[in-house]
């Protein structure tokens, strides 16, 4: 049994395109992850590869039906159109168990764009912030500031102290072993409490990230999702402050 | 010193014979391995091979005279009779104490059942509901959506939305890892409180098994056990109730 | 780098004399330690190995003059003589930081005990009970029920129900791996509160041990440590019932 | 990709030097960190070599324009000048992930300084004591006795009970897997609270170190942090102290 198993669906899919790979998997209100999700959806991307390892929880995932399946990570493509470039899309139920399993991950995902002629890498995350933020801002960090002017350009935000203590995870260990393979890469952060699964954040990192590929895909169903959240959140704002002034009657 | 070490009991015991796999082991409520260990018994089933492995707990446990030995799990086999198919049973003390050696283990056995020649495999557990539960339903979960109408109805429910967060730990892994090698494989796992060894909610998950299986099995000693742990609930429900009305009556 | 590495300060020392092996090394009120440091000391044993790990904590130890070394296990020989058979001694700072490192430390212990023609291994330790205890029992498990009129003639205790939960750690390991290389093998645990290093349950193990052994060392210094805790038990314990006193005075 | 990775920037550039070895990591307080980096800008010393691994965190740093970085350990070079022999300096951002990485690491380090002709190391922390100090004591430990008279000359203390539970993590490591391999070492670590980086402290290391090495470096920037932070350690205590008060006026 390999640390790591890549099976593949589709061989030479991407060959001559040069495809820009967009990432995100699961962490901090699971901003990355919707976006990754949703444009699997819009761009009907098929199923290039799929990863699976022991580096993974052990914890199977059920269907429809109820069949099970092993946690994973998958490798989406959309060819080039109208709409979007060549896109590759790494998507998924987890990331590693341990802290050597990140890099251990990390390293086999930039041998497989090398192999599949990527050029440059975006990942995208949430930025915990501890409270409820109506507009929520995109911070970015790059793999060279060479990329500064395009990243300012399309909206996001370059701070070197923020996020304070860096970038966990594979978001950013993509990036820098990126670049050691001369790949270009950027990390798209957007602002969430850290509380709930955030779509309103996640269309924040769509807005900037769509400025940065041209993709111009549907966002009905990822705007849906964001209204129903603001929608159940102001319900429990106001919960709360009825909540409050009723306690001040009661006092009074 | 190997990370898992299989000792052979007796060879080539199940040729001909394609058993079904079942699988009860250490977890919530230890129904699967009451389960497990009670078909041991009742079917006479002959040890057949002993796994010991350094991803065990370094727990070395104690039978007749305080003699020790090492935790492990156990392979028996109960050869086709009137009452049951060719069956093997795999139980024992424990599960991998780290996540990746749950895939490590489930990989090992998957290679003895093959050589075995297992078909299908049987996982049972527990499922924790943070309640006592009267007539604990059975759950199930599949190798493959094929197996629904029969696991319908030998009564167990499919529904992919529980467990909530899936199925962790070997009995998931052995049904996704099993298919990979073309075995077909039913999770069955019985409600349970969680706070609680549940020959209740065993004898629910053996219901079932029976069904599926065809086994036939004496099940005096669990049922003894049973309705001994009904006992003791009930008595200590009583002595809650008659304490809040004493505290009440002190109220008063 | 090895995982284990043992170097050797005298070869061949314990050719042709059979050695008993005793073993104590830091774990529930450092009972098992006490003995074997003791045991070092009165039979002026020799040092034979020493063994270090990066298994064991990356923490250094400090000697005279603040010099630094790395945490270690040794091996000590004492040659037969009109008071003891021939002895080896395991002693030293630590264990294993990691499950599996118990496994792979044992192991290697087996294999030198092997090379050094150990037939009997003795390992010694403490068995938490959660209060003072005034004549601490020791309880014993075994290698093999042939050992039991041994066992229960020299004043141990053999209950397959203690200690709850079997022997966690290296005592228990390296009975189960020896009998594996065809060794016997005796564990020794003194009952102790386990909040305290405990001279006194050191001292009943020391007790079963020679009567086991045929060892009759001088034992002023563990006898002085031992009185010296009672003393400052009965002081605390003192402190504590004059304190009761008070309140209750107070109270009145 | 390798568990540790060293990239070398310059080649041989201290060869025929015998440089000492000065490690400065992050730890309690950050004492030594604070005065390798120092170091690093005052003696104007040029990188030598990098070290990435999978044992450090997987956390990246974001430098200017917040481009991205792995997690690194960084050598750097000061030949010899007026004020200083020649120095090698080892900084960085992290210790390892894992108790045995810490055993690899040093290991590593030990085979690069080899490389680099290194006779001695000196390894710089800090020693939490739980409360705020006013004149930090510099308590050092050694690779060797023969190093006491030099150690004590230049103002530290040696303290066999001093760190209680000996020295955990590099500082430690390097110190006695150098000596195996035949350099001197000497552990320094300054007294500090451990709930803030401590550049009072640092300055105390600084001064030993200075009269041990010959150095005579330029220490405003040091002397600067630490002026700041006795201003704000004074600011707190006074506003505490009034706090006091106010609350006896309240009372009274």
């Amino acid at each position: 049994m390999d640390q790591i198993n890549v099976r593949w669906y589709v061989e030479d899919v991407c060959a001559h395109s040069s495809p820009v790979l967009i990432a995100g998997l699961p962490g901090v209100g699971h901003v990355g992850k919707l976006v990754a999700d949703h444009l699997v959806r819009v761009l009907s991307a098929v199923k290039v590869a799929e990863v699976t390892s022991i580096l993974f929880p052990p914890q199977m995932y059920l269907s429809e039906d109820a069949v099970l399946r092993l946690p994973r990570n998958e490798l989406f493509f959309a060819p080039e159109s109208a709409n979007n470039p060549a896109v590759l899309l790494l998507a998924g139920d987890c990331q590693s168990t341990t802290p050597d399993g990140h890099y251990l991950l990390a390293d086999a995902y930039i041998r497989i764009f090398e192999q599949l002629g990527v050029k440059r890498i975006y990942t995208l995350g949430g930025y915990g912030v501890g409270r409820l933020v109506d507009n929520p801002r995109v911070l970015a960090a790059l793999s060279s500031s060479a990329l500064k002017d395009e990243v300012l350009g399309a909206g996001a935000i370059l701070d070197k102290d923020e996020p304070v203590g860096g970038i966990i995870g594979l978001a950013g260990l993509l990036i820098t072993l990126g670049r050691l393979s001369g790949m270009e890469g950027i990390v798209l952060l957007g602002e969430t409490s850290g509380y709930l699964v955030d779509p309103v954040s996640s269309t924040s990192v769509l807005n900037v990230l769509e400025k940065l590929t041209g993709i111009k895909a549907d966002r009905t169903d990822l705007t849906e999702l964001a209204s129903q959240m603001m929608t159940e959140v102001s319900a429990i704002a106001s919960t709360i402050q009825k909540n409050n002034t009723d306690d001040l009657n009661y006092i009074g």
